[in-house]
């Protein structure tokens, strides 16, 4: 097979050496690994879809990966059949920007290209792609769509799925579907593009994608507000959103408990209230017109609020340093929670209705649960997205002997708190070879039997990333 | 049959009687007669999903219908086979707002609701719902969401597919999919949501929705601008993109040859301008933000395109009743080709960036082909979304011996022309029963390949509005 692979991609199209291959086959995390028989890297969609007819012909499974910044082992390769382990298809060399169109608003690019080269493009031509992630330097724009990736822009921009204008895509067998036109209208049948979007890799490989530009946003207004509860929190945001709605770029809800950690092991965080606000909601206005007068705009909520004791104090950031620095503080969750301990971390998000009483329910859940645990809330209040966290103490965690055991254990019993609120156990992670069990747990049997049939439509012969998403 | 259907509806949900039947059983602009048993009208989802079953069983197709708005003859009953007519399925009588939940800005609804009902309910809680079109006060939401309806405000909120955040569905064999939880994320697998969104009733009954509020505009701003082609219309869309792209509204191209009808055809028309403009660009900017001054906002990008010379000049409404006025030509010009002759009205979607090549190629086929023809160009440009239209007078058509025929030949020259620029030839309309053979002649085959065999997943039988969409 390596031989006919060489002819298609020719020799920096392939990599077969083990240590070479050891990135691709682990998750960046380094807590899963996998086996494949090379890693290949097609130049062309072209070359993409020759490899599919090969792997076709060859009956071997296909495993793609994008930037493998995943956290669900989505990207690891492992066919569960040592008689046929597959190969790992990557697009690192399909980076280019095909096509920039401002007038429509669409950039179009490769499906290898790293986010943050996509926010330079836009840029360039004063306009920006709304996705921002921790991860944005390193993911790739196929890997992103493929999982329908979120982040802090959520709330305004939507996540992938809303972002995508066109896609093209490789199909199991070779052939290209060409969906680039990025129409903003068109009503001529079913909607497969949304299928590819958050598919996991397992309805086809996804070689290039028509992305949304937005205006440039050159003003804004930042403020970290103390409120009493989720509660509180909640009816701000219906406050900010009847007289802010269309400005709000991010709406984060922290539970003090989080930010004592940040406070405990990160260096120069600043908080500028004298004791900690037991819930610390953030907030983020902006727009791309420079004479609308946001602090006046969050000011009029603020003030509003204060009077109807939803808010009990409040700063606004009056320069850019300042604004810098509340950002710095959320930014640094995931640096403290590593130095913490170890945190079993959730995903679950319900409708933003609910979240006060999830998080009242996965309290009461954790305190008589898992009483050894403290718990810490990070929560995109804006999509209803709650990070809800158990913080286990290495000294603790040693003691427990089937780690995997327990933390499924933990896991579960937060996503039926979930479900008890109609809410799911993947908001943004995906469900990639962690989660698949969850899925036939908790998903509905009727869409679970329909996503399987979907599945055929594609992959027949279930060859694309086996094992992700529907499992084995 | 109609004993069966009687004990699941009752004699309120079933109509046999063939004068109380015929307005069911034909379009709304009375062109295209259906034929059907009966009309079933159940009252709740176990209802339909009864239905359904009793249609399984007896093998009968099922014709979906909501408000009979529709411009494609997608809800005229026609089986192609005398010995199964099959039923008209009409959810009028399941027109409840179920659950307004303001905090997460959802509205969740039965399906058969009018939409200016649930415009209704939205502003009763200081929310809007963005779809605005023509037919609002009778159109039900079902029909709304299966033909992924457009409208005016597109430019800003997206069509339809874009303001559903949840579905209820009945498949063919009455299985319910019940997907309301509305939430803002959830990545556990393939959006089958959105296959039902645009899917004319081939793929399964919309029963419910949940659909996404925004905050209610309090502020708003209008222009109508003399502009001298369509190519300086779009740099002036780039413009305004550029500095008020998120207070974009609306944003209409008309030709001079469409307002020259209006003035003849229509009282009390109001133009602001010593001779119409060759091309009339209207915009509305508005915001939920009492403060933003929209007017300075307008005046500054129309003052760099005056400098620029990409404005001729403008007149901006300086009350609500000038912005009425403005708005009233526009909305003049159906009624205005309806008394002017018979219009061949297309539905052509490009990227905006081709819309001027575009009218320019239409407008060289037409005096080429059609010079009997006059033509109209009414174009919602930041959509792309160009109505091009060949109007001829009564006298000429009652002249042309087969009609159908001969507007079909100008219909596919037309769409051939949209397809020389990656357009769509249904950017908002839909498919029908009115252009199944140009989704053949000119969509993609592969992707009508993978569209019938997603049909064979929800619908084996081909029991769902057959014959619509896909063809016989």
């Amino acid at each position: 097979m390596i031989d006919r692979l060489l002819e298609i991609v020719g020799p920096k199209g392939i990599i077969t050496d083990a240590t070479d291959m050891h990135p691709y086959l682990t998750d960046w995390r380094e807590r899963k690994h996998g086996n494949a028989i090379c890693v290949v890297l097609p130049a062309s969609t072209e070359e993409v879809s020759a490899v599919m007819k090969l792997a076709t012909e060859m009956q071997q499974p296909v495993f793609p990966l994008g930037g493998n910044t995943g956290l669900c082992y989505g990207a690891v390769p492992e066919s569960g059949n040592p008689e046929k382990p597959g190969i790992v298809l990557c697009l690192r060399r399909m980076n280019r920007i095909r096509e920039i169109d401002v007038v429509s608003d669409i950039v179009t690019v490769d499906a290898g290209i790293i986010l943050a080269e996509v926010h330079q493009a836009a840029d360039k031509v004063e306009r920006q792609f709304p996705m921002h992630l921790g991860s944005e330097g390193s993911a790739q724009i196929g890997g992103l769509i493929s999982t329908n990736a979120g982040g802090t822009a959520v709330v305004r921009y939507g996540p992938m799925r809303d972002l995508v204008a066109g896609l093209e895509v490789v199909l199991a067998d070779g052939r290209i579907i060409r969906d680039l036109a990025a129409l903003r209208k068109d009503n001529t049948g079913y909607m497969l593009r949304q299928l590819f979007i958050g598919a996991e890799g397992t309805l086809g490989i996804i070689t290039g994608a028509a992305l949304k530009m937005f205006p440039k946003q050159s003003n804004s207004a930042h403020a970290w507000i103390d409120v009493a509860s989720p509660a509180d929190a909640v009816k701000l945001l219906a406050s900010f959103r009847s007289t802010a709605g269309q400005f709000i770029e991010a709406f984060e809800l922290v539970s003090a408990s989080q930010y004592e950690l940040v406070k405990r092991h990160i260096d120069r965080v600043r908080i500028p209230f004298a004791a900690l606000p037991e819930w610390s909601l953030m907030v983020e206005l902006s727009t791309s017109d420079v004479h609308t007068d946001l602090d006046a705009m969050m000011g009029g909520v603020l003030e509003a609020g204060l009077e109807a004791g939803l808010v009990r104090d409040a700063v606004v950031a009056t320069s850019q340093q300042q604004a810098e620095e509340i950002w710095h503080v959320r930014h640094s969750v995931s640096e403290a929670n590593k130095k913490e301990g170890i945190g079993v971390v959730h995903d679950v998000a319900v409708r933003t209705s609910f979240v006060p009483d999830f998080i009242a329910a996965a309290d009461k859940l954790s305190a008589e649960r898992f009483p050894q645990a403290t718990t810490q809330v990070v929560c995109h209040l804006g999509d209803g997205n709650v990070h809800y966290i158990l913080m286990f103490s290495h000294e603790y965690w040693a003691s427990v002997a089937d780690k995997d055991a327990f933390a499924l254990e933990v896991e579960r019993a937060v996503h039926d708190v979930g479900a008890r609120f109609n809410g799911t156990f993947s908001a943004e992670h995906g469900v990639g070879r962690k989660l698949p069990e969850e899925l036939v747990r908790l998903g509905d049997p009727l869409r679970y039997e329909l996503m399987k049939q979907v599945k055929l439509v594609f992959d027949p012969e279930n060859r694309m990333n086996p094992g992700v998403l529907l499992g084995k």
